[in-house]
């Protein structure tokens, strides 16, 4: 599948070269996705404009008032945007509206599926990294769209998937990324994720 | 030990009765406590104000704005106040100043220790309910206060206990808060919770 990176940080990169090694035609966007050819080969590069286009999926790999500003000008009609972001100020601020919520009311025919936003980007795409299972979150208006970000998820080795309907849950999803924040600085690593304990598991 | 508890809803309730069952003189209080008698044997009852001052230790499990005010009619000096409460609005809303260090910018000389509060109540005093460990997370700027209030942790049964530092950690213990509410609405139970999973555990 073509797939479409937006954003060439930490996350993003992570993302395209999984998205890549597991057989996708990968567009990594952003404004200087062009100067690290070295650092991701076999990826394309390009814009963000341009990345949204070659991608039959696009991924949000950016935060806050970037990824409303930069997917403005993306074309998104009908593709499923798998938005990995988080507002800026959920960190360290009050969230006014959830990013995913935003970008669903900004671009009412893009396919928003919610996810990843509160996991360390490396183990994002290799779960399987610490020592026991933990969850990740998915949300969407799309049901189809959902169910195929699941499978994906299922291919970057994802166990535990919860899904908790409708982009309602983007508030806590992207509350829990904030939660990140501390837990990060008392362990003084991002070797963590959270798992969802309960009696069925 | 005499221990104040404030607020006799759920989180209230369930609190006094453990403290209760482990031998501690506790007094809760709230303005229909004294209505609660059949419901809380041998739990003194009282006002907010009274429990507090019978509290060597006081327990706040109010929430947001009710906590604010009546804890302003509350002898809080020197002592330990376990705050377990959340802003309202940090469920469905932003949290403009969280909770805990609203509290502790109010009270000066209160020992204030963040804690339990994005746990489901009944878990909070026995969290051996769920069939693997989960995560009670604690913040102070009192390292003292926060230590003796993990001991009390401990005698609830929790056995994974990570400190978060000191009440900057509260913005991101009341996020995780407002991320319980999806997953409750996802699950259709309380029977959850979340566990901190990293490489050392």
């Amino acid at each position: 599948m073509r797939i479409g990176v937006l954003g060439s940080g930490e996350v993003g990169g992570h993302i395209a070269k999984k998205l890549a090694a597991l057989g996708h035609e990968v567009m990594l966007g952003s404004p200087h996705a062009k100067d690290k050819a070295d650092e991701f080969p076999g990826i394309a590069l390009g814009t963000a404009p341009e990345a949204a286009q070659h991608g039959e999926w696009v991924v949000n790999a950016m935060e806050g008032a970037t990824a409303l500003r930069v997917l403005k000008d993306c074309d998104l009609d009908g593709k499923i945007l798998v938005d990995i972001g988080n507002i800026e100020s959920s960190i360290d601020g009050p969230l006014e509206t959830p990013l995913g919520q935003q970008i669903q009311e900004n671009h009412p025919t893009a396919r928003v599926v919610k996810t990843l936003n509160s996991t360390s980007a490396h183990l994002m795409v290799d779960p399987g990294q610490l020592p026991a299972r933990h969850t990740v979150f998915v949300a969407s208006n799309d049901d189809k769209a959902k169910s195929e970000v699941v499978s994906l998820l299922e291919d970057f080795g994802w166990q535990d998937i919860v899904d908790l309907g409708d982009l309602s849950a983007c508030r806590g999803m992207e509350y829990l990324a904030a939660a990140w924040i501390p837990i990060n600085k008392a362990l003084g690593t991002t070797d963590f994720a959270l798992s969802l304990v309960r009696k069925e598991s």
